[in-house]
């Protein structure tokens, strides 16, 4: 079973999150820089999920270069994924609308969450499919990066209780982790 | 003819089809907890929609892996049944807008009906044009999962009018019947 | 200069084109029937449309079948062809929104004459690039079908003046005539 | 690594950005010529985006076109275009709205600023990695007409102060300067 289809339509659906986001950015009816104002926390928002989307694409597409082949349960741990990563677009806008309020944080950091679980789950399929000695298990490792964003976000949720700020600061952090791409796959593949 | 467009094509308008549902979940103004609430119904209705979006994109993935070429005849079947798709979002916003109410629930299986139908008459206009003794026809089979779920459909939408939740249980019946993936067509080509 | 990119953009715009004209169906608030009634106009608008770009994706497809390159012209004169078959969504909601009143049947008609001209227009650009005698032009050939969809159209739209439902049944004889597949190109290259 | 899924992204998030500007041109409620006056600002300003997505899909297309590989910086300066050309509906809606109003006019011309800035660093970062003495930087080489850009639109934003249509005028001016095809690139791949 080849995988073209399942990076095509992956791609399609990352493409769409990531524009549709901009239409939470309502065109203002008046033409002055103070309309712009209230759409600074809305901005903000935009700015770090199309991070976040780039992140995910990024690392999807290294991931999916080690893969050899697909079956069932790797086309449904993918799909999985994108439901999580399809509710971005809400959280983001709902974090912008209300100005990085307590809620709406928790719940950003709570999709997030389950985007990094859906995404450890994936690679777990695509290395039982694989096999433990692959090419695909040995660049996919032990995945630090992957479990410290888990324990990043967890720790990020409880503490917006105290400061939503803090929260959103981790979240910032972490995508700044990601930013520095992942050279373990392309090392393992130079190989 | 050959297929890459055609599956290019199906996977943008599914893609789409996919991402679009989420516009249907309208950010809140407020930022508590109380403003999801109302969310409530339209995200288990978004989740349904996104199964069965997931479903006909990987029974889509499966059937056109064992095809070998395409006619017009394919092509309008292949739009026929992009048509029914096409119309789950409304739908599904229907139904969630209206917490399950009894028409709308009814539509829902109309549509899911429709489609059903659509994609077995695309599996037979498939085989008419690759042989009744092609891989393709051997592997579809008697489709016996889609001819019981044209079946669920049918009960369940008289059931709505006595309660509409018996028929939304239906609905997710013959999805968790589907996410069982089609081993079928992955056995004989593995021959 | 290949065509691949050339038609996975065109697939893509035609793909959202298709999917979002379901998105000026507002969902209603009410769950009875009667809630739909104002629907019925818009949807028939819509289901005239989605077969009009159907149609333009099929014509597209056989047309890439037989082309070889892509030079600048032709690269222009397709974008000019989806500039206007992106406007489809608007005419589509207008004339829905308006129960087929006058001036919104002769803009549809307007922007489906501009869009076969594009058409005609992409196909001459394709000609001169391959070659009066090539295989894409041979297939081509007087393309009778575009030239007569264009005269019906500019018949149909001073007609609607008289009666916009007249305009509107010539716009489905249009698709319907095209509905029946373009066999010269499949014939041509089957030789 | 391959060019080909980031080619199919970009595609999809340029296929995206281009066809949801037309959401911006909202059905009107009436059905008479009088109702789509106040679109005429929004339908120019559609256009002229439509054309600016164009010129963007087309030079990218041809700069990929000369490209052998990939690596993390590409990556990255391509989402960063990307950025800035998903901000392009918006600005797109707000001068429209707003028929062509000074800040609007400013900002439309700062997305088209930063995005010509991006298209650069993304010239950069492929010469950097297929080599100064590449067929890819050879094609590129000063890219005078980016150049000239910057330079055009650095200039309209000031002049939009004193009259906004003159700022509006040079971006249509840049516009049909990029409307001739660059043939740097598909001479050099010629030979």
């Amino acid at each position: 079973m080849s995988k073209g289809r399942l990076e095509a339509f992956s791609d399609g659906v990352l493409a769409i999150i990531l524009t549709i986001m901009v239409l939470e950015l309502k065109v203002p009816h008046a033409a002055d820089l103070n309309a712009l104002i209230p759409l600074a926390p809305k901005f903000l928002s935009y700015v770090l999920s199309f991070v976040y989307i780039g992140i995910y694409w990024n690392n999807h597409h290294h991931l999916w270069q080690a893969a050899k082949g697909v079956n069932g349960p790797i086309l449904w741990a993918n799909m999985h994924l994108l439901f999580w990563l399809s509710l971005i677009p809400f959280v983001t806008g709902w974090m912008g609308e209300n100005n990085f309020a307590l809620m709406p944080v928790v719940f950003y950091g709570g999709v997030l969450w389950f985007a990094g679980l859906a995404y450890y789950i994936l690679t777990r399929a695509m290395i039982a499919h694989h096999g433990q000695d692959s090419l695909l298990a040995e660049a996919i490792g032990r995945d630090t990066k992957g479990l410290w964003s888990l324990i990043f976000y967890t720790i990020a949720m409880p503490l917006a209780f105290f400061a939503p700020w803090v929260a959103a600061s981790l979240y910032v952090a972490v995508a700044i982790m990601w930013l520095v791409p992942d050279r373990r796959i392309e090392t393992k593949l130079r190989k």
